[in-house]
């Protein structure tokens, strides 16, 4: 449309006349005056209609879509303008009542129903806050790791044997064959290392759990980094924590309307380094807290675990983040375990508020060392062929980390269920958010 | 590595001692002194070493990952720098020579060569330079369409039904149901054009092709863009150019180092507007200048015609880029047909050097009319819940596009196959680059 003028324009276009269009957001009809205030990307605002055009869309149902001419004034307040319509165009009319209410405050409906409406419902500027800022999450992260001398890449998804031992994957019928859906970017980061140094990509990954919980979903959006020519880790962690920083840095600057409309508080970050407790120290000092005793069967630290150490960490140094270091051995063939402990891994965990944001561990770069863990896992190294060729031809020491997209933006808006985070989420009753039918299940 | 200096930094370090880190690309031992050439990311150094560096590291094969101390001098000819070697340090040693030569100004072998080895070949500077191109696109494309209002959004890859009608789709075993790994946004973002108005993703497509052409693969990146509020189609035309522009003076600018390694000249951008041309018009240029009657079966043109086209549209408009107009009636449901034309759709491809970059078209935003369509396709409704909702409870007029990240990068530096601009091509030879083993096949 090229004489449209959008919402938040018109405040400098007070007594022109002017072109806006959008979505039917609210209509109060007085009879001989109504009230109706429509709905672009940029905002709302209140169109004043004469009984002419009360006529024309006495028939419509709320989120038809309109065109309104008319003239710019401001409200008596003065603290804001409408619209004194002279002219309706219906570009497209809706005959129906929404099956969700969208134009209150909230929306008054349960989580499933909200997805199962998400056409509908993601119109809600609540709703539309919450994805604005995903994606701003998203730009940010990207900005701050080309910043860090990361190059992006584009990680397969179709793989010849899955990525993970022992996660559960998902089989494609591929001509006469099998692929698999890749369960991580993890073997493609690694190989990366070899040109770039550093790696990064944002990509699918997919996880055939057989469980519902409100953290895992069969499909999400990793943000992977892959860092060589390291000593130790700690330098990985400098790197993420100024990722972080930026990516909260830019959508507080970027995306305060979206974070006010949730209230949201972004986590607070300490002045200088994040603080840093080992696994195991982290189970002593809960001890000394809360009587509970540090003896886990391994070193992992369960929820109750995470919130009472985040307290600590607030307390302590006034930092929402926290890096737990060193969990038990890892099971997967590529980490480093602790030469100086055998209980340890060498590995990390960010996490904020009690919650974990983002995970990694120190790679194993040694070829033979890899190979042995991977002759031991009993893996058919032939699916391995071009991930043991980047480490037979000399890769440096390496670390690597991946952020979850939807975790990240449940967390900052305190979101009850990851699925409040995602547009179209897969799980064991859903695939990309539809119901998957009884008909189907029975066929 | 905290006290690393890159190579790109050495140039202001002269006399100064700094330890280098990176692959040995290549060495030349003369016995008493011997030339090792050190590549890092940001570029490469020769550094001299004595018979004692040189006894160390006698038995190790290029790509060993080294760690080199010692003094920055400037070189004879004062025209760069070397490194007087006092210490190396192995960090990863190579015992085997590596199967393709990487460190030649060209690699001397075949695509699928390359392909198969890609861990050792994407360190080659010409390949690395293929990627850090398409690395650009990506960035520079993103900007571009935040730019222009576009909100970008994760769309998802596992679906509940193929999302083309008529295309080959890969199938998924999804618990007892199936689900399809999608064959292109569209659902989604005609879906998103509802609460954004302007939706931009970049997501992974999957196509089940029977056929090995050198255009096609099985996984792609697409770059989708969808525009609502338009009055025609010639609004996203014009949105589209500035994003082309955009891309393509990022990279000039960013990445001409990589460009020029490959003599690569970016394409020809017009003045002004790009130059228009309908399908049906198009024909008949043709078929004045050459003699083939302008006769097909259907509004298309063949791979002859659009290379004809195209030296028009640069003798006639100084321009590498041609949007080609009103192509054939479409099959899919969502796009209109030209209300003045019953042999077109409202459809447009943007053409450069006689290759296609992007397609579009401008989209059925009338529920009606959508499910007529739908229905008269025997698709099973039930299976578009989601996307029927949006369009009942109203979408403005709207057209969308998609570009191919690999196709665009393989077109910018004039490759033969789009293979040769994916890291990990999948088609019915390999999966993710490697190939299907016949072990695999047999079973």
């Amino acid at each position: 449309m090229k004489n449209r003028t959008l919402i938040n324009e018109l405040k400098n276009k007070i007594n022109e006349e002017v072109t806006i269009a959008g979505w039917m957001h609210r209509i109060r009809n007085l009879g001989k005056v109504a009230f109706l205030l429509l709905r672009d990307r940029t905002g709302m605002v209140q169109c004043v209609l004469n009984p002419n055009e009360i006529e024309m869309i006495k028939d419509l149902q709320v989120e038809s879509v309109l065109k309104i001419t008319g003239k710019v004034v401001e409200t008596p307040k003065g603290d804001s303008v409408e619209i004194q319509a002279t002219a309706i165009e219906i570009v497209s009319p809706v005959k129906e009542m929404i099956p969700v209410e969208i134009n209150k405050d909230e929306i008054d409906a349960h989580m499933e129903t909200i997805i199962d409406h998400r056409p509908v419902t993601i119109r809600h500027p609540k709703q539309q806050a919450l994805f604005k800022v995903q994606a701003g999450i998203l730009n940010a992260f990207r900005n701050a790791m080309v910043d860090e001398g990361f190059t992006e890449f584009r990680s397969p998804v179709l793989m010849s044997a899955p990525s993970e031992s022992g996660a559960s994957v998902f089989e494609v019928k591929y001509y006469g064959d099998k692929a698999f859906l890749a369960q991580s970017p993890q073997v493609y980061k690694q190989i990366m290392v070899g040109a770039f140094e550093r790696a990064f990509t944002v990509t699918p990954v997919f996880r055939a759990e057989k469980h519902n919980t409100t953290r895992h979903l069969m499909e999400i959006t990793q943000m992977d980094g892959e860092m060589g020519f390291i000593e130790n880790y700690d330098e990985v962690l400098e790197v993420i924590e100024s990722v972080v920083r930026k990516i909260l840095e830019s959508i507080g600057e970027k995306n305060k309307t979206e974070l006010d409309l949730w209230q949201a508080t972004l986590p607070k970050l300490p002045e200088g380094r994040f603080p840093k407790v080992k696994v195991k120290e982290a189970l002593k000092i809960i001890e000394e807290r809360t009587g509970r005793s540090s003896n886990r069967e391994e070193l992992d630290l369960d929820p109750e675990d995470e919130r009472e150490i985040a307290k600590w960490a607030l307390e302590k140094y006034n930092s929402d983040f926290l890096w737990l270091l060193n969990f038990k051995k890892d099971k997967n063939f590529y980490t480093w375990n602790n030469p100086e402990d055998n209980d340890e891994s060498l590995s990390f965990d960010l996490e904020c508020r009690g919650l974990e944001w983002l995970s990694g561990t120190h790679r194993i770069h040694d070829y033979e060392k890899l190979l042995e863990n991977m002759k031991k896992q009993g893996l058919s190294l032939e699916h391995y062929e071009h991930y043991l060729e980047a480490f037979k031809y000399g890769i440096p020491s390496e670390a690597g980390f991946s952020l979850g997209l939807e975790r990240m933006t449940q967390q900052i808006f305190e979101l009850k269920n990851i699925r409040e985070a995602t547009l179209f989420p897969s799980d064991l009753d859903r695939i990309a958010g539809q119901r998957i039918s009884r008909v189907k299940k029975e066929a």
